[in-house]
């Protein structure tokens, strides 16, 4: 059965920094029959992260580089059009790993089925409910082992896995100390999401000396999601024992020479920090329990985030852009 | 009651690379008073150690700098001459935290007593069963939870840390592939200590390739000695949910100038490792425990080690060079 066209963005070649247009190009092609095993869905939503851009580098990752050619891989909800498999049928909404286009056809086991009886819109699945919300949920509740009245400190703040994290922090009794861009980002962070305090890394000299002041018992968890300086900064006032969630670097995503570690990687040693790499993937298995956590959580209003949704398949890479510029106002998606 | 004078090497400035006598200087003083609570040694024995490097630079650390013109702080092996302590006797054999100087005066909870009936040579106090010796006992039993099956990587493998680190984890049923800096080093840890393997760093021009031929399965267990280039190629071979047991980072002890993590610190997240920041003075609270295993596995010889022992107070500074250029063979300690 021929289900027509379908409009996506492919990898054409490796971008040498911010994406653009030559790298990453848009096209339409035919909807390939689904073979068994297969699910095609129909894109309502695509979930814009910082990770995709490592995914376009050719780098040894977590999961194998976007081959030249190939749709750009991200996070996407939607409908099933048709099914391959008995797990999925026609009509069942879903989340899973697609790509930057109008439909994707992936393996069964790709997609996870939003419940028929879910109380939230469907873009939730691509933030809150899905990937965005669960990754602060597993990194903090547990693989980083947080504790009431630790002090954390949180880099991109204001950002969708750090505006969530910070909440559910909070929610678990921690001071947070959040660091973002704008005076309007630490506004918000503190006033609206309860943050303790934010600092401002663009107007502020001496990042180390900030953290300081703001965290003079020092930073018992650092949740980093950026590296770079700031992470120099913060080994410097990490305590013994603490703990460094990475989840991310975003501030070297687009470099085009090698770039080092920290400076400071000396202070794991003098500190006796406890680094803990981490990955969402690796709790996929564990998505119904925070699921259920955060959508408690969601109903009693305790946690409260920003969207920034854009419309239309052919605004995707710009849209995507806007995350290394810090243009986005929120969790960023596109909707279709 | 005068004691007459010491001869000891003290920090006149803070060296710019390897220490030279212009920087590390030796002296000629009276032994001060013992006051309450501290205790006289006369040294029988001074540990010379990579960290005692570290300890002489003005960088944030576990220990506070040594500050000028005091004595270079190293662990000792001695005589109790004079106590302020009722913990401790004159005539009592002791380790500790001294320095490089006939004579050294410390609070008494800088040293533990060596039973009197101990059946080992006072020398091993200095080396297997001090702190050289529980280093990697406690690094790979406790911190590191070491499993059998699992294969290790160690770097400074026939180091005192490393060569004796690596005996332990075969006990243990690990898989051990050592790095070393000369041939000669590698025969010795495969063939006399029973590694697996032993990769020559200085012979081979792609380590990464190196640790991949001959840890074909991954590395399950990086023991860091030296960061530097052979953390990056380990990196890269370090298995998924891989443990990174930072211990220490020779190669850049005497920088001048900022050192850079390594600079494939993405794999850290990338392969969901943990790093372990690791000190043994956190675990001299059992050094009890750990001096019974390794006494019992040195009385059925089942740990074998090399000690390269010179002598003459007047000798340190030139002997402790010798690790900076691999020029000792053996665990370095000076004898008074």
């Amino acid at each position: 059965m021929s289900h027509g066209n379908k409009q996506q963005w492919i990898l054409a070649k490796r971008p040498q920094d911010v994406p653009d247009p030559s790298e990453v190009v848009f096209q339409e092609v035919a909807i390939p029959a689904t073979a068994a095993g297969m699910v095609l869905v129909k894109n309502h939503y695509i979930s814009l992260d910082p990770a995709i851009r490592l995914w376009m580098s050719d780098i040894p990752n977590y999961l194998p580089p976007i081959p030249i050619g190939d749709p750009i891989r991200a996070t996407v909800v939607g409908e099933v059009i048709e099914s391959g498999s008995d797990d999925l049928s026609a009509g069942d909404l879903v989340f899973g790993l697609g790509g930057w286009e109008t439909h994707s056809t992936a393996p069964a086991e790709f997609w996870t089925k939003i419940p028929s009886d879910s109380e939230f819109p469907l873009h939730y699945y691509g933030n809150m409910l899905g990937a965005v919300g669960l990754t602060p949920y597993f990194a903090i509740v547990d693989v980083g082992q947080a504790k009431a009245g630790q002090t954390m400190l949180m880099s991109a703040a204001a950002g969708a896995v750090g505006s969530i994290g910070g909440q559910i922090a909070k929610l678990m009794g921690l001071k947070v100390v959040g660091i973002a861009g704008t005076d309007e980002k630490c506004q918000w962070v503190v006033d609206e999401l309860g943050f303790d305090d934010c600092i401002n890394y663009r107007t502020t000299g001496d990042m180390e000396a900030a953290i300081r002041e703001k965290c003079p018992e020092g930073v018992d968890f650092y949740f980093d999601n950026v590296g770079g300086e700031i992470l120099d900064a913060a080994l410097l006032n990490m305590n013994k024992d603490s703990t460094l969630l990475f989840c991310g670097t975003i501030s070297t995503y687009n470099a085009t020479e090698p770039v080092p570690g920290p400076y400071n990687y000396w202070q794991i040693l003098a500190k006796t920090i406890t680094v803990k790499g981490y990955l969402i993937s690796d709790h996929f298995h564990r998505v119904v329990e925070g699921q259920e956590a955060m959508s408690q959580w969601l109903k009693e209003d305790k946690i409260k985030f920003r969207e920034h949704i854009n419309e239309g398949i052919e605004n995707c890479l710009d849209t995507y852009n806007l995350l290394f510029t810090g243009g986005n106002d929120g969790k960023l998606m596109l909707k279709l």
